[in-house]
């Protein structure tokens, strides 16, 4: 009876939630728990909390010593080795031994990859790209991380640093990125790009109702997105243009990938149309006709939920390049 | 004997020629012969021209019956079944059953491949890339073609339409592309992208030196090349800026396949340090430290026999999707 639950622990760990549960290789998610991550406390200790929190939940799911550990995890890092090389959103990490940790700390078997190449990973096995052995996924979030799978292989290169869509240029002379580059896509469609434009125009006739949605204060990408949907002309224009560095990108990203499914999952992807709308009359502009035309666009079906399902799939033989 | 002799038969279909040679699995290139193209007369007189030459060149080289076929074909095509759908460089091709063909006049069992991925694949087999199981290739012509390969894995997509690295957008707002896009890598550094702006300040006081270089006649890639050599400050400048398009696209396939190595082949990339040193200088603006940091960039070894040595790499068993 024990042999045949094929359960794994999955872990994810963003900045400020350490989020683990039980997946059975069928999707079914069960208990589930999560603590805050305190980074400020250092890795040692954000660690150890994930171990007692793996051990805690692996207890309560009755769990034999055999069921692995997935973990997404924020990169770069190696996914042979495990190591976090450092992350903006775990302040101090840096060559930080997560995986070789975690796995002395459970004694179990740890795989750890990149939360974007995750999330791929989840979308194949668990979410709306099912069946699918080519596909890419996309982040929109506070940053925009991505996923590659292609011919049912997992494209990370060769340390694991690949996918990393949202700094694929789109604009040679554009805006400034976080990430030190120059118009990359996150800096026109990330959530912290749209609130940087929405308070350019904020304090100008045209943005009133971007600074009235905002409370006043700083101006989010949600208080854009709200705007644009009250009609705001200034707000329309903003998500008009993240929209359209978006389908370029996907253009691309169907001219080089030649995907059967596109998956966008984020925060930001929860704006719908008003964004959605300009990327989807881009992408003729910008890729073949060949590629698109055997190609879907999707909204990730995972929500919340498709890191942890992605460190399931990655725990259950999601990386093929092992 | 016989049963040890592994070499194949490697065919090139170009626009001008049609090349055929005999490869070993070490990178032996004998029995070399090559026709006109002529692809006025239809794809089947030219497909008749290919079964002569390739069974000429098996019988001349003594390869039994069980010798393969590899062909490193224009695209977009199929390779799983060998279609070619249409290509700009063969005028009329359209849905052309190019391998099942192929294989009927030969009696050999076929692969075909769009020129881009063999020539990756023969990169990575027989040139500067050998011993690498993560490269991109990109070939620098009359237009740019391009092929990756992943943890070893060809990345073609669903349909094998992929690696269209030349028509990755690198500025939203950027010139027209023959492919019908807009700011596609390929309008800045394609050879008829060089001729068109080359031709735009020809007649100009400063470009000057452009014209006398093209004799006065349509300007050519090579003429700006020349005069930019000769030091003409025109010519120097459209160089500059199809380098730092070429430089931005580079750091992009960094950030994306987080590649060991890229190589660069075609004709332009053999105007050398006046096209490849702004490159170089760009891809640090456009890549993360920690993908460019484990990567090389080298100029292809292989020559003009490029897509001829990928066609046999194809042929000995490159494609690892199949």
């Amino acid at each position: 009876m024990a042999s045949e639950d094929r359960r794994v622990l999955a872990v994810d760990l963003g900045g400020t939630n350490i989020r683990v549960a039980v997946v059975s290789p069928t999707g079914d998610l069960t208990h589930r728990q999560a603590i805050a991550t305190d980074a400020k406390d250092g890795h040692k200790a954000v660690i150890g909390r994930m171990v007692d929190l793996v051990n805690a939940v692996a207890i309560d799911a009755g769990l034999s010593a055999g069921a692995p550990v997935g973990v997404a995890s924020p990169g770069p890092l190696d996914p042979n080795t495990g190591v976090v090389l450092f992350t903006p959103n775990l302040p101090g990490w840096r060559d930080v031994p997560l995986g070789p940790s975690l796995s002395d700390g459970t004694r179990r078997r740890v795989s750890v990859a990149n939360d974007g190449n995750c999330a791929g990973l989840g979308e194949m096995r668990f979410g709306v790209a099912r069946g699918a052995k080519n596909l890419v996924y996309l982040a929109l979030g506070t940053g925009v991380g991505g996923g590659v799978i292609s011919n049912g292989h997992l494209v990370d290169g060769i340390r694991g640093f690949g996918a990393e869509l949202g700094h694929t240029v789109v604009a040679l002379d554009g805006p400034r990125c976080t990430c030190g580059g120059i118009g990359c896509l996150e800096s026109f469609v990330a959530g912290w790009a749209i609130g940087r434009e929405g308070q350019l125009v904020a304090t100008t006739a045209d943005g009133e109702a971007i600074l009235a949605a905002a409370g006043g204060g700083t101006v989010s990408a949600g208080a854009v997105a709200a705007a644009a949907k009250a009609g705001d002309r200034a707000a329309i224009t903003i998500l008009e243009r993240a929209g359209r560095a978006l389908g370029a990108a996907i253009g691309s990203f169907v001219n080089i990938f030649n995907p059967e499914i596109v998956v966008i999952g984020g925060g930001v992807a929860g704006m719908g149309e008003v964004l959605l709308e300009p990327a989807r009359r881009a992408i003729p502009q910008f890729s073949f006709v060949a590629n698109r035309s055997c190609m879907r666009i999707e909204l990730s079906s995972l929500g919340d939920d498709t890191a942890l399902f992605g460190a399931a799939a990655l725990a259950l033989g999601g990386s093929i390049n092992a």
